[in-house]
């Protein structure tokens, strides 16, 4: 047997998400009919992270096994060939140790989320990025965020569908930095829950505004309760960035 | 009657360029009909360049008048809600001297085109980059690309379609700076030929990948024969980024 790991891009706006869904398109099941089309058979791909419908990948890593064993490099030539014209791109493939998992051998996950604070509507990045037309200001959203920094129960910013057994998660770091009108707020953590980056970037965005302080922020944390919940943003500028293992195990 | 000018980003792909055509739909297009849903009148717009089809905009700049005096803030405003959901944003909408002229005005212009240096095919950036699997030397393209600043015969990279009187334009600069596998090349004059900016790239791309060195893109120029072209870029990576006019006219 062999196993693969994949480095994979993807728009989001195309799929129900990362996972199978009955009711439209996933990425996994984009990549499994490529792996379809390349070997002929039924095989299942593990990824690092579960998008949700919308959310876009830079780097999403995943793994998949086969029993004959074929070049790494001819295997991602051979899915590019098959994922077009799905806006899906593997941007790297290569043959790793049966004991490394996508998900169960990552040890951090990033994400960034993008937002254009400007008044006009996007041309350029729809669907790629949350535009807000009220002035935030990113200082402000920065040293507020820090307030999540941590371990804590972060059941406020939870989706009432979200499956971890906890709400307890420890976020590691987290950046709120303007680019002229482009405002990035970086993530880092082990592991995050089901819409827990959305809910700290809508929660963020009314204190960029004004409308809450940091305090405010601090009071929905310790709330425990969806219902403390500020908004949960767009899942448009959302993207999964990097996934982390331990060096000694790929590189 | 009052002139107003306005900053304008779009997304080339929807269009078959700036310009009014017989055989699909246009941003002038686009936007005269804005114009004529908030007014109810026909009215002319002028732009500073006329980019072709698939070529974006991240600041055109263009103008029209009204008989009647409209708030330049609401008029921004109005266009963004009829624009929808074309992929054009009015980002400024301002007031000007009726003798500002958004194309007789201009002083400069600047284009960026963008490459994706990388054997994965695009996924997130479909449309909008140009993707170059072969390696390419972005230093060695900066270098070569030098020969062509400076006022020349620029018929070699000319579009047998271009409507200028002379083939005689002036490259006042032109650079190429890798950012990761990402490649820009930033080109600046007072104005360009049909497809120049394209037909320039696609050269320096020969030279990037050592089909072409400094002296074979030298050679091309003063060839002034567009058939001594090595390769047209497409327009995905093209994006218009300034018109420059003098500082007294509008600020």
């Amino acid at each position: 047997m062999s196993r693969y790991a994949l480095t994979i891009e993807y728009d989001g706006r195309s799929f129900m998400g990362w996972q199978h869904q009955d009711h439209g398109p996933s990425v996994q099941q984009t990549i499994e009919q490529a792996i379809k089309g390349i070997t002929g058979q039924d095989i299942r791909v593990f990824a690092a992270g579960r998008t949700d419908a919308g959310v876009h990948a830079l780097a999403m890593r995943a793994h998949f096994d086969l029993e004959t064993h074929l070049s790494a490099f001819r295997l991602m030539e051979g899915f590019n060939a098959k994922l077009r014209p799905h806006p899906v791109a593997i941007l790297a493939c290569e043959e790793v140790d049966e004991e490394w998992h996508a998900r169960f051998s990552c040890i951090g996950r990033r994400y960034v989320y993008k937002i254009t604070n400007r008044r006009a509507p996007l041309a350029l990045d729809i669907g790629q990025s949350w535009q807000v037309a009220q002035e935030l200001d990113s200082d402000i959203m920065h040293k507020a965020a820090q307030h999540l920094v941590g371990e804590h129960d972060f059941t406020t910013f939870r989706s009432v569908n979200c499956q971890a057994q906890s709400p307890v998660k420890t976020l590691d770091s987290i950046s709120v930095t303007r680019f002229g009108e482009e405002i990035e707020v970086e993530v880092a953590a082990r592991s995050f829950l089901h819409h827990q980056v959305r809910s700290m970037v809508g929660s963020l965005k009314l204190v960029g505004t004004g409308k809450w302080n940091g305090q405010d922020l601090k009071n929905a944390l310790v709330a425990k309760n969806r219902n403390a919940l500020g908004l949960n943003a767009p899942p448009d500028g959302l993207f999964f960035v990097e996934a982390i293992y331990p060096k000694s195990e790929i590189e």
